[in-house]
């Protein structure tokens, strides 16, 4: 990843750091868990995606593993989750705008990443989306949930069109800093509307809680 | 996978097909998924044995990634079983017969490039039966179910089966289209008498339910 | 591996037999499986993390597929679980004691092949804890059981313990079979002590069950 330039640098580093903090909160919320619980979460949240990705293009050791900064983000994510989680709780809305900043850059740069390494438009797509949605699927496996990405239509389908403009931008020799903030742009945006549409919807996606007003 | 002949070519890529659209179905039927999430976990169920064993041999990327016909063979099936999914249901038998036959294409293949890639015969035994049952493995895995695999006591074996023989024949130098058939066969017999017996079956592999008499 | 010291190779050899001897009694004792499940569960178990820990390096196939010893060892022990669950349950503290062995040796030795490649001190922490860990998160997941290493306190933080001291013996320029076997006794003994502790817990880490007195 060293011909990243630097602003898409810079929204990966950022992205890794929330995913790290977002993860290791879900983990948090979710079960209860000693601090390398936690920590660990949050790592796999920030640099599962990327793993996995690397391990499929044979680029070992990962990216994410050789620069210190991705492990020193995910990590530290993790570890300001677990001091600080009830401070963090009340701060949702940084935190969801900082993950959608980590799905986006994270699309884009994984399906660029498997172009480069000489794959073809198909898997390229679905590097870029497991790029991004991968590290929190392996957390939900974890934890015991059916992953976020499967039951929320507006996590997975961002990262795609994110990948989908890089794939085609490449394809049309278009791709560089501008086509990358496009495609991030785009994820984002989409990202963020289902985010808020969600919290509109009149139904959640589970089995519907027993009603409150029988107790 | 250059040098695999053509008619094990044409049962692995209808196999591919098959776990595509049966891991779709099998998505659609156990939770609610987007058109995202049921495509993906076709493609998953279809490709993911054949990644497992591509990483840990190291050939990769994988075969499935490089070859654009296993990707969209395994897109194609997801997606028509996101599009067709009530009239598709009402096909189980034809289903289960072509998903029988990716298991037993998939075992031998797997068992086949693993003594290829140098590994031993344990290994190989194992990798065959790895790239048979790992898609569905994930699959489960990914909507929380226990992996079918691990319930159903034919459908690991028949795989165990069919690399065995694979294993067998290319210890003695008697591998070629004849044994692999052989290996494909033997394994389609064992799995689809499995699904007849347990058809038949009295009592379901799970934990006895309280008796229904007693409410 | 080749370099790995008699006596550390004897551990590791050791801490592969327990773990599949553990993992597929653990598999026996958590749902009804056939042999196929309980012996593939168990193994695993035991070679599990060395895989994700070899498959991140790119040290592929991994040592445990290509060195008969561990793959036979995991195998056997394994089978011997298939064979003697019965008999095997009520010698619950030999195979803890051999378990915690092989949580030890595996951080141990995954600390120092992650350093070996080049890695720097976190990314080498964290393959040490996934060598120990790996192989049973693996099982718990395919179970459908939250990972115990995420909620038992002391397993995790024994093996980082261990990887700690490789690393820092490393970099010191003191690693050598003392260090390694310093680690190994410094992760025993805290896993023991968490297991003899646990045991004395006055409450499980779950959510509280229904009073039974109520019904």
């Amino acid at each position: 990843m060293g011909s990243v330039p630097p602003l898409l640098l810079a929204l990966d580093l950022a992205g890794t750091f929330a995913f790290g903090l977002n993860g290791a909160l879900t983990a948090v919320r979710a079960t209860r868990l000693d601090v390398v619980g936690v920590v660990g979460l949050g790592m796999i949240t920030a640099l599962g995606g990327g793993v996995i990705r690397d391990v499929i293009l044979g680029a070992v050791p990962p990216a994410t593993f050789v620069d210190w900064r991705y492990f020193a983000l995910a990590a530290g994510g993790g570890l300001l989750a677990f001091g600080f989680s009830r401070v963090l709780d009340r701060l949702e809305m940084p935190i969801t705008v900082m993950d959608a900043i980590g799905l986006s850059t994270f699309a884009v740069i994984g399906a660029s990443k498997a172009l480069a390494y000489g794959l073809g438009v198909g898997p390229a797509l679905l590097l870029g989306v497991v790029t991004g949605v991968g590290g929190g699927t392996m957390r939900d496996v974890l934890i015991g949930r059916i992953p976020s990405v499967l039951r929320s239509d507006l996590y997975a389908i961002p990262a795609f069109v994110a990948a989908a403009i890089t794939v085609v931008a490449t394809h049309l020799d278009l791709y560089g800093l501008p086509a990358a903030l496009l495609a991030v742009a785009a994820c984002f945006v989409i990202r963020m509307l289902g985010v808020h549409l969600e919290l509109n919807a009149p139904g959640p996606p589970r089995p519907p809680d027993p009603d409150p007003a029988d107790s």
